[in-house]
């Protein structure tokens, strides 16, 4: 037996909120037209997705002798632009570790924002490994993606901001992947209010979070099985130690969409709230549109848009593709 | 001679956005990234353009009787939507006059908003003489798109912001068309901070106001002429005469862009800063992104985005057409 992990509190992500202000964009809730649904956009990041938030809470808590040192993170995704935007805008030596099949925008990027980019294979042990060694050798001071109480302790003050902006919010959607995004939301609003409900989405083909919650059991899918979803960012094969403890203490229910259902909210965030959304982001804004029913909730929602960082033929396929 | 007419006041502007702050979407700015540019995307209002902003502060500003009566107005584009939207959201009657050729998109929100749409010529004398025939029959008080300083003090709650979110801002970049949103942006900063540079940004083919600014003499250019700009937004042939007295009292400069750059901008816009952007909305950020030498500016630089409405297929197109 595991003992408990400690959830993170509502001053922790209070004092996160407070440290991390001053360098990311408090983003406003945008209405969806005509359907009273009410979108978080994070995707207005600098670096386009909410991993931002975790990035700099996480760098701005270390001492001036691991700042100098610097940092090491390893991701194929959002989290490493992140990680590499805050360390350069601190002045912090970065490592990011990614994968030589990394979409080569991502890693364009990450390089961009000045970080030290070592390219390993294609497997996540490789680049764990490969971190970790880096991390021993030159001293440098982890930052992982989404199991650590700082990254949810930032990630939460997304759900502080909803409250601020909209007091009488009923629920609340949000993407689920590794569990940082949702456990640091629901552990702010909860902490609040308990009569606001968190509904986490996830594809159909990386439904792990809505099993684990069903069975009270942490379930993890294959990679083949989360592979076939277009959702790159939420194929997490499951959730982290201290998110699953969260999402227990604080989430109400887990729903799916499918990758039609995603796709076509992708394109209508882009048409009709003039937001640029990639799919990861698109799941709850799907909820929103087209599980209204299933949701059974006629208060005010809010769908938290996670990121928007997709391929420009990606967005063109989206925006063109015919879903009658 | 005319008299000078009266500009419009540092309070007024105030007051506009103390009244109108509970309708509007309180747009952060987004930094354009490894650009050293911020945008204010006004594109993320309920209605996709800033247009909202001097409508709601109209509509507010009625008297119980004049609201029972309801409103009045005529417009091709994104004025039409932003009076229907606030209308319906305070519940007064409002008639929108529209040309038959008005994009099929903007007819069916404007209708969707809950407007009684009445359909006219393309000729836009045939719009402003059918409202004013609505409006004496009807006792509809019109609501005029820019010429008026109740829609100069809503467009100028933009540039408080822009002051609110960055205080060492050095220049804003504002799309000029009819002139109501550089109006009241200037009003609102200048009458504030002397120091800061507002410069407007117009299509090379609809260049008015800059050759008004520039002579000293309110310039008019012909129907042929500025219909030659994608940016439908800004095909207005010459400044109101009170737009023109806050140009002249306020603007530092006017610069022009190509369609090659607005194209262009719109969709770095997208891909880059994750906002779908209409072409109009789009020349303040090509001047931010392909003037820099010209404007002479090292500081902090906001460019106004100011709409986000575009038909589908012209999206798609801006996203994929090739600028090498």
């Amino acid at each position: 037996m595991h003992p408990t992990p400690e959830l993170v509190s509502l001053d922790a992500i209070r004092t996160a909120h407070t440290r991390i202000r001053p360098h990311v964009v408090r983003t406003p809730l945008v209405p969806f037209p005509l359907e009273g649904v009410w979108l978080k956009p994070e995707s207005l990041q600098p670096t386009g997705a909410f991993k931002l938030r975790g990035a700099f809470n996480a760098l701005l808590g270390l001492t001036p002798e691991e700042r100098a040192r610097g940092v090491v993170a390893h991701s194929s995704g959002n989290h490493a632009q992140a990680v590499a935007y805050a360390a350069q805008q601190l002045g912090i030596p970065a490592v990011i570790v990614m994968p030589e099949n990394a979409p080569r925008l991502k890693l364009h990027m990450t390089r961009a924002f000045g970080a030290e980019v070592v390219i390993v294979g294609p497997a996540s042990e490789d680049r764990a490994r490969t971190a970790e060694a880096l991390g021993a050798e030159r001293g440098l001071t982890p930052v992982p993606p989404y199991d650590d109480a700082r990254i949810i302790a930032g990630a939460g003050t997304v759900g502080l901001e909803i409250l601020e902006d909209l007091a009488d919010v009923r629920t609340v959607l949000v993407p689920v992947s590794g569990g940082g995004l949702i456990s640091g939301v629901a552990a702010a609003i909860k902490q609040q209010r308990p009569d606001v409900r968190i509904i986490g989405v996830e594809p159909e083909f990386a439904a792990d979070a809505r099993d684990s919650l069903r069975s009270g059991t942490l379930v993890t899918y294959t990679a083949e099985q989360v592979g076939q979803t277009l959702a790159d960012g939420l194929r997490v094969q499951h959730l982290g130690t201290l998110n699953w403890a969260h999402i227990r203490a604080f989430v109400d229910d887990i729903v799916t969409v499918s990758e039609t259902e995603l796709r076509r909210a992708a394109r209508e965030s882009a048409l009709r709230a003039r937001l640029v959304t990639e799919p990861s982001g698109a799941v709850s804004v799907a909820a929103a549109l087209y599980h209204r029913e299933q949701l059974g909730e006629t208060g005010p929602l809010v769908a938290v848009l996670s990121g928007g960082n997709l391929d420009p033929d990606l967005l063109v396929q989206l925006l063109t593709e015919d879903h009658a």
